[in-house]
C-alpha cells in the first residue's frame, strides 16, 4: 500500500483530465507548473477536442491514453467526479487528485457527491487526494502539481489541512533560502487517502528527513498515532495541532469543518507517539530544519556561550522557560576557557567571554571546543553578535570568522551535540553565517526561537529513545473481570457499584484497602474486629445514589462498633429520605485515607484518540484547574513516567509543607495497570479513580467508579 | 534637574577628555563617529599634548577649553576618573559620560574608586553617566557617542542595563527600516544618573514617542514606579525584566552585577504603573513600534480577515492564549460582507473571504471598512498573504493591493481602531507593504508576533485610562493602630498576637467575625452564650507559639460550654507541653469560617520594589503553585479589581462544583484596606491573611497576623 501511495505522490506517467489551452484554467496551468518545474515523467493531457496542449499530445479520453498511469490530475468540474473516476478505474490508474471543491465542505449535495464519487473509487482501486485540495509537490521527479512557482528542494514533507499555511512556509522556504521541501500534501477533505497513509508514504521516501503537519482534525487518529509511532523514530514529525481554545476550534469548523478535539487528549497521545508538537506556528519552520540538522541531543543540559551580557541572561530565561538545564561547566573546562580569555565575565555556564570591546571572534571555536567536550553538556547555545564580526570589524576578523563557522560544523559533527546560534545579524545572512549553515549548524535572529529548537530536539530525542526501549504489550483480557462485567449487565446496570470496581481493580493488580460490605447495622461488629480502633469511611453502594455526599451516604472518621452500626443505620435513613425505594446493597467500610497528596487517575474513550488512561491533581480547586496528562493505552512503565512528570504542577508531588514526596514510582505502576485494564477490556468505558491519595508510602485509591460501554 | 539631564543627554557642546589622534582608542573612535553622524554641536577635545584632533582644535585640560560646556565624554582609564571629574567640576560641566570598566563591577578597589568619583561628582554637581557604558546617542542634535554607525532615526528611546541588547535592538531597526531611534543609554552601573532619571527626560523628549527598557536590576525601584506611572499614561514603556527564572538571576548577576527583585512583585508594581511587560526579548521591538503607531485600542474585541483558512485558525488561537476577544461581528457587518464577497467561507469572525483561487485584493478595502464600522470591533487582524498579491498575480493587482494599503492606513485613523497586518510576505517588503507601514500601519511575518503586538496595545490602553481614571490618596495613620503598636512594642514583641492583628485590620475598616479571648476555661460559659450552638475554633493566643497546630493549640468544629471548657483546658495543657513555660494570653474563640475559596491576602515590603500588598488563591496545594499578585501601597479600586482579575486561576473564583462565585467587590474592597494600613503605617512590616474564606456573602478572614517593622 505504502509503495501504490509513493508511486502516486512520485508519478513516473501522468494524466491531466480537463487538460485546456486556456491560460485562465486549472488544466492549463497545472501542465505549465509541471513542465516549468521540468517533470521528469511523462504528461498525459486528456480533453475531448484538442489534439495538442501545450505542445503535448493530448488524449479524448483517459482511456485513450497508452500505457500505465501513476496519478490523473482531475481539474473537472465536481460534479464530474464519478464518471471521471469511473474512467480512471476502467484504465487501472492507480490515483487520482481531485481539485475542486464543492463536496462534503461545501453543501449535503456535495456530501453525496463526495460518497458517490469515494464509492466508484473503491470499487475500481483507485486512491484519492482530496478533493478539495491545492494539490501536490513531490520533488523526486520534480512533480509540481500545485501550481506554486519556485519552491525550493529540500528535506521538509509538509502535510496540511490548509493551503494557506502551507504557502507560509513555502514562501519561508524561499525567504531563507537553506532548507527547502520533498513534498507537500494539502490532503483536502481526506475522503480516501488519509493524514496516516501519507505519513507511512513519508517514511520510505528517502528526499524526506522530516515532517511538517498543520492539523485542524483527524479522521482517523488512532490510524495515525500508530504510524507516528513508526515513523518517529527516524524521521521527526513536527505538527501544530488546532483546537487549544474554544475559538481555535471553531475558526477551524468554519475552516475546514474539522471537529477538534480535546486538546489534552491530543497532545497527550501524539507526544506519547513521537511527535513535536509546537503551539505557534512561527515555529514549525524553524524546529522543523534544527531536527533535521542536529545530531540527537543526549538530555537536557545546554551550555550558552556570548561575547556580552544581557543575551545570556535572556537566554537563561528562555532556557528556564522551556525546561532546558543551565549545566554548570566542569572545572577542567572552566579553566581552559579561562586560559583563552582570562578577563572573561562569566565562564561556568553562561558563558559571557566579553569583557573588552575588542573583536574576538576566534574565541568561540577554542572556546566552543572546549564545551562541547564537556561531559555534562548536551548542546550548545551561542547568542550575540556571531555572524556580525566581519561586518563590524572589517576583513581580517571577516576571515577568522569565518574559519570558525567552519569549525562550529565540524565540532557538532565530532562530539555529536546540536549547535545553534542566535545571531543578531540573522537577517542580513552574513558570509560567515552563510558557511555555518552549509556546514550544518542552523542559526536564528531571535534567542526565544533558538532555545525553542533545542527544547524540541531534547524532547524529541527523548521520545525516540523512549519508544525504541519501550514496548506496551498488549495485555490479555482477565476472566475475573468479564464475569464482574457480565454480572453487572445482567442485573441490568451500566455502570459497576462499587464494590465491584474495586474487585476489578484487585483483578488487574492494583492493591486497594481492605474493606468490608456491611449489609445491615448488625455487620458493624464484624467491620470493629476487622479494622480495630482505626477510624473508617463508610459509604452507601447503590446503583440508585449517585451523588452519595449530597444523599448523606457518606460518613467519615467513623470509630467502633457502636458508630459503625449508628453510621450504617443513618446512612440507610438518609439515603431513603433523599431517594426514596433505592435499592441499597450495603454500605461499604474503608478505612480513612492517610494524609497525602489527591490524584486523579481514569480511563475514558476518547471519540477522536480512542481508549485513552488520564493522570492528574485531584482535590476540588485542582481539579478546576484541570492539570491533567492523557496517553493512549495501553502505556509501557516509560510513559507512565512521562505522565508523572508531565503535569504542569509536578512541583507538588515532591512534597508540600507537612505532606511527604509521592512515590512516583508506585504511582507509575498504578497507571500502567490501569491502562492495562481498559487496554484489556473495552466492554468498561470509564474508570474513575478520584482521589487517589498519594503519599510516601505508596497510595490508597479512596474512590472507584467505572461505567460500562453501550452494547 | 529634567532640564539639566535633558541637556546632558543633548549636548550642544561637547568635550572629549582623553581625545586622541590613534584609531585605535577610544578617545578617537568618539569624535570619529561624532563627525561621521554630523553632530550639530560643538565638540572640544581635551588632550594635554596635540594641540589638534581630527582637525579640531584640541585643549589641554577641560578647564582651560572656552565657553559652557553640557557634556564630557571621558575616554580616559578609570583611575583618572575622580581627577577628571574635579576638573569637570571646577570648570561647571554639567554632566559627564563615564565610559571606562573597571569599578564597582570589578573589585571592591574599583567599588572604593566609583564611590570616590560619585563623591567629587556630587561636590560639584556634575551629574555622571555610567561609569562602565557603551555610551548614548540622542538624534536631536545627532550626537552619536556610542561608536555605532548608521543608526536610524525614529521616536523609540532605548534604555538598557546590556550594550548587547541595545545592538540588538539597533540592528533590528537597520534590518526594519521603517522604526528608529531618539536616544539610546547604555546605563552602566547607574552610580548617579538611574533609570528613572532618564525616563523623566525621555518624558519631555518631544522626539520620543515610546521607550523600551532592557532591565537586570533597579538601583531604585520606587523612583522607576513613580516615573513610569507619571509617563505611561503619555508614553508607553516596554519593558524585559529579568529575573523570572533562578538561572536568569544567575546570568543577570554574573553579567551586571544586578541583584534581580522577586518577579511576580517587580512584574505587578511595573504593571501597575502603566508599563509594558514583555517575557521574550523578540517582543520588545514589535510591540514598541505597534505601541507608537497605533491609535488608543478601547478594548479586547479583534476580528480577523483572511483569504483562506489555516491562518485564521492560527489566529484565534493565539489570540485566545493572549486573553483577546473574537467577538462577533454585528449582523448588518455580516450582512454587508455577504455582499461583497458572496462565496466567502466565514463572515462572523474570524472572516474567510477565500473560497476561489482568484486574487481579490480589492476585498481587503471594504470588508475591512465593514468591519471598523462594526461597534463591537476594538481592533482589526489582517492575516495571509496580502502585501503577496502584486508578487503572486502580477501588475493589475498589484495596482489594487496598493490601493488598499492606502485605504487601510486611512479606515485606522478615520475610526481610531488598531490595524495590523501579518503577510507571509513580510519578509520581501513587497511595494503594498511599504505603502502600509508609511501609511502608519505595522505588519508583522508572523501570527503570534501580530497579535501579541494587539494584545499589549490593548493591556496598555487599558492601563492608561486606569492611571488616569485612578488615585489612590495616601491614607492617614489610625491612632487606634498605633497604640496597638505602641503597646506591642512595650511589651517587647516584634509581632502583634492574633487579637491585635484582628484589632489593626477593624480600625483599618474591615469587617471581622466576632471574637472572645477566653483567659481560663471558667469563660466557657461566655462564649457559648456568645456563639450560641454554632461551632467555633479555639486557638491559642501566645507570642511564645509560633505553629500552633504543631502545639496542639487549635480546636475546630467545638460546640457548647463543656466542650469549650476542655477545649481550652486541652489546649493549655498541650502548649505548655510543647512550649514549657510559654506566656499565653488566652485562648481565641471565633465561629468556624464558612465554605468558601480559600485566599491569601497579605503585605510585604519588598527589599527593591518597597511596600506591596499581595493577593492570590490560598490553601495548602494552591500555595505551593504560588498563584499571586502584587501592587505597590496604596492602591486604588481599580488596581484592586485588576488584582483579583489577574491570578491565573481567576476562573476558581466564579464558582467551583459546590463553592458559589466569590463577592469580587468584597475582595477588592478588603484589599483597598489592608493596603492602606500599609501605607499609612510603615511600623507593620507584614500582614498575613491566611486564610481569607471568600464566599457569595462576602469573606471571613480566618486567620490574621502581623510582624512590626525592625526600629
Amino acid at each position: 500500500m505504502g509503495n501504490t501511495i509513493d508511486r502516486i505522490l512520485n508519478p513516473r506517467r501522468l494524466a491531466v483530465i480537463g487538460a485546456s489551452n486556456d491560460p485562465l484554467k486549472r488544466g492549463y496551468r497545472a501542465i505549465k507548473t509541471l513542465l516549468a518545474d521540468r517533470y521528469r515523467g511523462e504528461i498525459l493531457p486528456i480533453n475531448p477536442r484538442a489534439p495538442e496542449i501545450l505542445g503535448l499530445r493530448s488524449y479524448s479520453t483517459i482511456e485513450a491514453a497508452p500505457g500505465e498511469i501513476d496519478l490523473a490530475i482531475v481539474c473537472t468540474p465536481a460534479a464530474a467526479a464519478p464518471e471521471v473516476i469511473e474512467g480512471c478505474g476502467r484504465k487501472g490508474v492507480l490515483g487520482a487528485l481531485l481539485l475542486a471543491g464543492g463536496f462534503s465542505e461545501a453543501s449535503e449535495a456535495g456530501r453525496v457527491l463526495e460518497e458517490r464519487t469515494l464509492e466508484v473509487a473503491r470499487r475500481y482501486g483507485v486512491r484519492l487526494i482530496g478533493p478539495n485540495t491545492n494539490g501536490l509537490f513531490s520533488a523526486r521527479l520534480d512533480c509540481n502539481a500545485i501550481a506554486w512557482f519556485d519552491i525550493p528542494r529540500g528535506p521538509l514533507a509538509l502535510l496540511a489541512n490548509s493551503a494557506n499555511v502551507i504557502l507560509s512556509i513555502v514562501v519561508e522556504a524561499q525567504h531563507h533560502g537553506y532548507f527547502g521541501l520533498s513534498t507537500i500534501l494539502s490532503v483536502g477533505n481526506q475522503t480516501d487517502i488519509q493524514f496516516h497513509e501519507y505519513l507511512d508514504a513519508f517514511a520510505a521516501d528517502p528526499g524526506t528527513g522530516v515532517v511538517v503537519c498543520y492539523v485542524e482534525g483527524f479522521k482517523n487518529a488512532p490510524a495515525f498515532l500508530a504510524a507516528a509511532r513508526r515513523i518517529t523514530p527516524e524521521k521527526p514529525i513536527v505538527m501544530f495541532l488546532s483546537g487549544r481554545s474554544a475559538e481555535g476550534k471553531r475558526a477551524a469548523r468554519s475552516h475546514s469543518g474539522s471537529l477538534a478535539g480535546d486538546y489534552a487528549v491530543g497532545s497527550g497521545t501524539l507526544v506519547q507517539a513521537g511527535v513535536t508538537l509546537v503551539t505557534e506556528a512561527q515555529q514549525l519552520f524553524p524546529v522543523a530544519e534544527a531536527l533535521s540538522l542536529f545530531p540527537p541531543m543526549r538530555g537536557k543540559r545546554v551550555a550558552v556561550l556570548s561575547e556580552g551580557g544581557g543575551v545570556i541572561t535572556i537566554a537563561a530565561e528562555a532556557l528556564a522557560a522551556r525546561g532546558m538545564e543551565l549545566a554548570t561547566l566542569d572545572s577542567r573546562t572552566q579553566a581552559r576557557i579561562h586560559a583563552i580569555v582570562p578577563a572573561a565575565s562569566a565562564i561556568s555556564n553562561p558563558v559571557d567571554a566579553g569583557g573588552g570591546t575588542d573583536p574576538r571572534a576566534t574565541y568561540y571555536g577554542s572556546i566552543s571546543r572546549a564545551i562541547l567536550e564537556d561531559p555534562n553538556i548536551d548542546a550548545l547555545l551561542l547568542v550575540g553578535f556571531f555572524g556580525g564580526y566581519g561586518r563590524r570589524y572589517g576583513d581580517e576578523e571577516a576571515a577568522v570568522e569565518k574559519q570558525v563557522a567552519v569549525e562550529l560544523g565540524e565540532l557538532m559533527r565530532a562530539h555529536g551535540k546540536p549547535v545553534m546560534v542566535q545571531s543578531h545579524y540573522a537577517d542580513y545572512r552574513t558570509e560567515a553565517l552563510d558557511i555555518l549553515r552549509k556546514g550544518g549548524v542552523p542559526f536564528q535572529r531571535h534567542i526565544e526561537i533558538a532555545v525553542h529548537c533545542l527544547a524540541a530536539a531534547a524532547q524529541y530525542h527523548a521520545s525516540r529513545r523512549r519508544i525504541v526501549a519501550s514496548c506496551a504489550t498488549h495485555p490479555a483480557a482477565l476472566p475475573a473481570v468479564r464475569e464482574i462485567v457480565a454480572r453487572a449487565r445482567a442485573a441490568g446496570r451500566s455502570a459497576l457499584l462499587e464494590t465491584e470496581a474495586r474487585a476489578t481493580l484487585v483483578a488487574a493488580g492494583v492493591p486497594m484497602p481492605a474493606n468490608l460490605l456491611l449489609r445491615s447495622p448488625e455487620d458493624a461488629a464484624r467491620a470493629a474486629q476487622l479494622f480495630g480502633g482505626q477510624p473508617i469511611a463508610l459509604k452507601v453502594v447503590s446503583k440508585d445514589v449517585l451523588h452519595k455526599s449530597e444523599a448523606g451516604a457518606v460518613r467519615l472518621g467513623v470509630r467502633g462498633e457502636t458508630a459503625i452500626a449508628d453510621g450504617v443505620r443513618a446512612i440507610h435513613d438518609s439515603v431513603l429520605a433523599h431517594v426514596p425505594g433505592a435499592l441499597i446493597e450495603g454500605v461499604l467500610a474503608t478505612p480513612m485515607a492517610p494524609r497525602g497528596v489527591e490524584l486523579i487517575v481514569g480511563v475514558t474513550r476518547d471519540p477522536q484518540f480512542g481508549p485513552v488512561v488520564m493522570f492528574g491533581l485531584g482535590g476540588i480547586f485542582v481539579e478546576a484547574i484541570r492539570d491533567v496528562v492523557f496517553r493512549s493505552v495501553p502505556i509501557a512503565l516509560e510513559d507512565a513516567h512521562e505522565m508523572v512528570g508531565g503535569i504542569a504542577f509536578k512541583a507538588l508531588l515532591d512534597g508540600v509543607r507537612a505532606l511527604p514526596a509521592v512515590d512516583r514510582d508506585a504511582i507509575a505502576l498504578l497507571l500502567v495497570k490501569v491502562s492495562a485494564l481498559a487496554a484489556a477490556h473495552p466492554e468498561i468505558a470509564e474508570i474513575d479513580l478520584n482521589p487517589v491519595i498519594a503519599h510516601a508510602g505508596g497510595y490508597t485509591v479512596a474512590d472507584a467508579r467505572a461505567i460500562l460501554a453501550a452494547q
